[in-house]
């Protein structure tokens, strides 16, 4: 067994279901201590987060990911026990081999080799997990950024171990992010019977045109190598279920994904002017999820792509594409942020897995990335 | 007691919940039977049917009715038993006090006197009951018209006995009444992840066009006294529940009350043609509750203006308005309809109730309306 291998193996025995870490920040911070990490757990509310650092001074590089997972849906399902890690044919499966104790197990890994390769390192080496990605996300990396932001611990580059790569470790860099922003508007009406409109009000009618409208927009024509903004509608409700009753009320759900180009302010403004202009009767309740994010070419891309390219036998594509991540929290600090990862087929899913080779190059490509972006204080100089 | 209060009270007592008569149609015709009718009992599946003439040739002049009353509701919401009539303060109280058995036994005992006092009246008196009004209404009036169709039964004029008055009994002449037609209308997209709009077609999306130029189409101003023809949605619904997926199909359902600008086909090839032009992928399920009819000026109308003229104290509203009644089926087979009956307020409610003075005064209105359109052969010769 390898040591890659063991650890991820043991994260994964450790059933730590969003938000409850289950001692596995523990086992990674026995082992940073033991490496030469300062390490400082911060707990908020029922979430587990660790912050370890090696070095000191800029630059700041932060190793970002989480140690909890989403449930495993029925266990009978899964081929073998989701939280008893399994190889068959190269292959390890268990809840969290993907999304993500591998690519935790792999910092841990290659964070103790490059400190003892290079105890004398430029800046600062550090690991930051939370117990709460897959979750609420309040009290995890949101917390600790905010907690950063006040006491001024600054981070100049973030890597997310997320598993962001589609068919061959190593083809995808995470670039950016859109922003991701949702709503629950409820429109007002009067009820009535459908054979007396004239005593009612129906909401659907007030909406429909004012939602024609929102979806047909056009808010820009993407950003760098984002997509263009996009709004879709998830859910829409009204009526009583009787067919001759006019309903009182209407409520749409809809979210948000954005460029740069916007933030939430402007978009919430936009929004609110176009249903004002329908004279609708309305609330909305919105929710922001994370502003975008967006690292330009510089010395973190232009590293990651070279590794990269290594291990991948070509360049990887630059993307900003996807859902969230925690990087959202981290990027606002002043942090550029990329995010490298495993193969992302199986997340979430029945017989989620990890092809045990691309788990043993892991830690070596980070560790590349690590003498790349921290280079030995004299061979820097 | 009089006549007209122990028959309503009788019937009352009958629980005849749709489409179950529990004895009330023969009970009536043992009466009508007596009064020298000849009575056709017409079962057709649940539903029973009752269609009694006294006379012969033309004009035949119907009385139409129902025996079925919806569900009571709780029966401890009521202050008294919904079966068991109860007179408080001049007030008869019991479910279909008046929805409308308190017309029906009004029918029977204006037929009754009717007879008694013009043996040789002109034409034909006939009485049609049905047990399925306030149900699916399929073996109930529509299957006895398409009976009357196939055997060439022909009716020139008909009076429902629907509680019509407003306020004061005859207040209002019902002349016509808007047709009805609904649909279920499924928009059919491709679901996905809200973060990938390009892997997915939002069926919200696609419909949010139709369904705005929908609404906002204007049908017509209306026709003679119909309020203009009315789409309204009624129930909308599309979404997992989950805010970041894009839902596979919408789903929406309205209705249409219409005048006799329009027929069901012809608004329902308009509305497919509007769904063709947006390109929608689309199925859509019609149902056709009835076309519309409407009685114009005539000896019908003006003699039922006059009557009522007298008993409400002024010539009463001619209206079009309203839901839907079984004379929807009878209108197509040539018949001029009217619909005349005692004061609404209290239908389908708890506490249901007519008051005592306008139940007694209701036999001498149907009387004096039977007496202007068949009168004695020798005074009509």
């Amino acid at each position: 067994m390898s040591d890659v291998l063991d650890l991820t193996r043991e994260l994964i025995s450790r059933k730590s279901v969003t938000p409850d870490d289950a001692g596995c920040q523990p086992l990674v911070a026995a082992r940073l201590e033991a490496a030469g990490f300062a390490v400082e757990p911060m707990r908020f509310g029922q979430v587990d987060n660790l912050w370890a650092t090696h070095g000191q001074g800029a630059p700041v590089l932060a190793l970002l990911g989480h140690t909890d997972v989403v449930p495993s849906g029925p266990s009978e399902a899964w081929t073998s026990d989701p939280f008893a890690p399994e190889i068959r044919d190269g292959v390890l499966y268990g809840r969290g081999a993907a999304d993500m104790k591998s690519g935790v197990a792999a910092f841990v890994v290659a964070a103790e080799r490059f400190v003892a390769a290079h105890p004398g390192h430029a800046g600062t080496l550090a690991l930051l997990l939370t117990s709460d990605e897959e979750g609420d996300a309040i009290d995890g990396v949101r917390r600790v950024a905010a907690t950063f932001a006040e006491r001024g611990t600054r981070i100049d580059w973030c890597i997310t171990g997320e598993p962001s790569s589609t068919r061959t470790l190593g083809d995808l860099l995470r670039v950016g992010r859109r922003g991701s922003l949702s709503a629950t508007l409820t429109v007002r009406g009067v009820q009535g019977h459908v054979a007396y409109p004239d005593k009612a009000r129906n909401p659907i009618h007030d909406l429909a045109p004012a939602l024609a409208e929102l979806v047909a927009r056009h808010w820009d024509a993407g950003y760098e190598s984002f997509p263009p903004t996009s709004l879709q509608v998830s859910n829409i409700a009204a009526g009583t279920g009787a067919t001759n009753v006019i309903p009182g009320t209407a409520t749409v759900q809809f979210n948000l994904r954005y460029t740069p180009h916007w933030d939430a302010p402007a978009l919430e403004a936009e929004i609110g002017a176009l249903l004002d202009r329908h004279g609708l009767d309305y609330t909305i309740a919105w929710h922001r999820s994370g502003e975008p994010f967006y690292t330009p070419e510089g010395p973190l891309r232009a590293a990651a792509r070279e590794v990269m390219s290594r291990f991948a036998g070509a360049a990887p594509e630059e993307s900003t594409g996807g859902g969230t991540s925690d990087a959202r929290f981290i990027a606002p600090l002043g942090a550029q942020c990329i995010e490298i990862g495993p193969v992302n087929a199986s997340i979430h899913q029945i017989d989620e897995h990890v092809r045990v080779a691309d788990l043993e190059a892991l830690p070596q490509l980070y560790l590349q990335l690590l003498e790349r972006l921290l280079p030995d204080a004299k061979s820097a100089g």
